[in-house]
């Protein structure tokens, strides 16, 4: 970082801002005096400083991703794809953790404003206040880019599954499996997606006649001792599911492990069906049917029309991709 | 983005540089003025470039963290270690993924030659090329902390889990419950710490008086058909080993599907041990003896000895730093 546009001004005996101009590529400088200076800079091994270009381009070349967490299969999978487009297009990748706190959420978004990112991916946090205002703030400076969890009301381009039948798909699968007393597992939270899992959900059971056991809908947490307590409750009950659709990938886990301390065999006593990446379920015993969402696609997807929007290309800014989900058969449910 | 300091210099009819001078508290500047400017880019809600003031102070408040993948537990667990103190320090977390292709990880280091992170916490990729070069000269230029994956030839502060130890952990376990055809599932490539738990390995059997079948060492690559076929062709012998020391976590879940494939019940016709974060190993069934890196930890640990260079803190510069890693027994070897 030694080599600057002084010393090779100095060099070369010309003005610092000849040489700027030069290495910009710039109408007002000799083809000759170029040569000369880009010759020059190579052999120094001369790197400009990409902020002070930043500032000129008003561009930092570095987008954002603003997740939930990072250690959840759906998220690092979809990290691969959004990082896949971004190193193509010369990008560079910032992660950002929310922790599903909204407060954390809100700080990290106002600090796009001063023109840190470029653009910005992102899934909202589950947490409990609603950051509507905020996300459509944060939209009218920044080109921004919804997927898997995004904000119906703010105007940006959303990458979803379609949750709604996914969730009907999850349930007419269980009945169709014999199930009589299918539970769901939802989570607390703000979360638009889980709604429309459990509307689905609700949905397939109305048009086969049955409906959910007001006790068999139960509301999850962050906190794993909170949710073993209700998974307890919910699997010692006499009138106990005899299936479950799990929304997130966590509390189906802590489902298995509840299971397996009550010696409740799964498929044999209980079904279980849930919204999951592939990496896991096929590691669990038995192995998870699931619904699984192509989180590689769908960020791959949405990095694409963020760096679309970039290029100013037009995109109607309501634009909702919706990508398909499908459901795996494995040995939970058969 | 429409507020700028030439503006609040027009509407307070001040100078553009005694705006700029105000804006960063200068002591050329009377306080009067300060509380002046300061109030009137409050009301206006006036974001500083952070880019501009970045080159001033010739800092991006941006680190980098360079990994192999982040679909791994160890490395997602060790982001949120590294994102917690970024996030208290006030910085940035930019994430870059070598996919273990050391092509693709000198060319992002090569970038960072240029100013864009003032730190690197790195992890090295397997690649078949050694970088050694590479991470000196980067080193060189920007303050670099390894951490799980080193480079030994490097001089840069390392933080790390003793492999050698952990390899000589997981192999006696092994002995003590009566296994005496222990296998070992390496990683084809250039890393140190497969090396060291394979060496720590070995030393356990010779203290035992036992030694490993050539057949029984295996090196896995990064194509899950390969590994499947080599497993496959290492489970089904006559003489196939009776445990297996798993290196990394990924051949380890793959070694699990072979047997169950093959009808081999763990742990009653193999023992297994395996290096790996403790998400995944609950899952799995049986669960899964581990030695546990404390990945959070790692991360937290050398972001912290990051930011000690950066606040340009006294650090041997071949600091290592050893963070004990556990046997954790579970059900695939009792």
């Amino acid at each position: 970082m030694s080599v600057t546009i002084r010393k090779i001004a100095v060099d070369l005996k010309l003005a610092v801002s000849t040489v700027s101009k030069a290495l910009r590529d710039s109408h007002e400088i000799s083809s000759e005096t170029k040569q000369r200076v880009s010759d020059y800079a190579s052999k120094l091994d001369y790197l400009p400083n990409p902020y002070a270009s930043s500032l000129k381009k008003r561009r930092s070349c570095n987008i954002a991703v603003v997740l939930p967490e990072v250690a959840d299969s759906f998220f690092s999978i979809a990290i691969n794809g959004i990082e896949s487009v971004a190193q193509e297009m010369g990008y560079h990748v910032m992660i950002y953790l929310t922790h599903e706190d909204s407060r954390r959420e809100e700080s990290i978004l106002r600090e796009f404003r001063s023109g840190r990112v470029d653009g910005v991916l992102m899934s909202v946090s589950g947490g409990s206040n609603h950051n509507g205002y905020v996300y459509s703030q944060c939209a009218k400076e920044t080109p921004l880019v919804f997927f898997d969890r995004v904000c119906e009301d703010t105007h940006a381009v959303k990458v979803v599954t379609d949750d709604f039948e996914s969730g009907y798909k999850a349930a007419e699968h269980l009945i169709l499996k014999g199930c009589k007393r299918i539970g769901f597992l939802a989570m607390t939270g703000n979360l638009k997606i889980i709604e429309n899992r459990l509307n689905g959900f609700r949905k397939a059971l109305n048009d086969h006649g049955q409906e959910i056991d007001a006790g068999h809908l139960v509301y999850g947490t962050h906190d794993e001792q909170i949710n073993f307590n209700i998974l307890r409750g919910l699997l010692s009950e006499t009138n106990r599911p005899d299936a479950l659709v799990g929304s997130v990938e966590k509390i189906t886990t802590q489902a298995y492990s509840v299971c397996n301390e009550l010696n409740l065999l799964i498929p044999n006593h209980i079904k279980i069906v849930a919204f999951s990446s592939t990496q896991i379920a096929t590691l669990l015993n038995p192995s998870l049917t699931t619904i699984t969402q192509p989180a590689y696609e769908m960020g791959k997807t949405a990095a694409h029309l963020l760096f679309k929007i970039l290029e100013k290309k037009k995109i109607d800014v309501d634009r909702v991709e919706v990508l398909p989900s499908i459901l795996i058969e494995r040995n939970s449910s058969r």
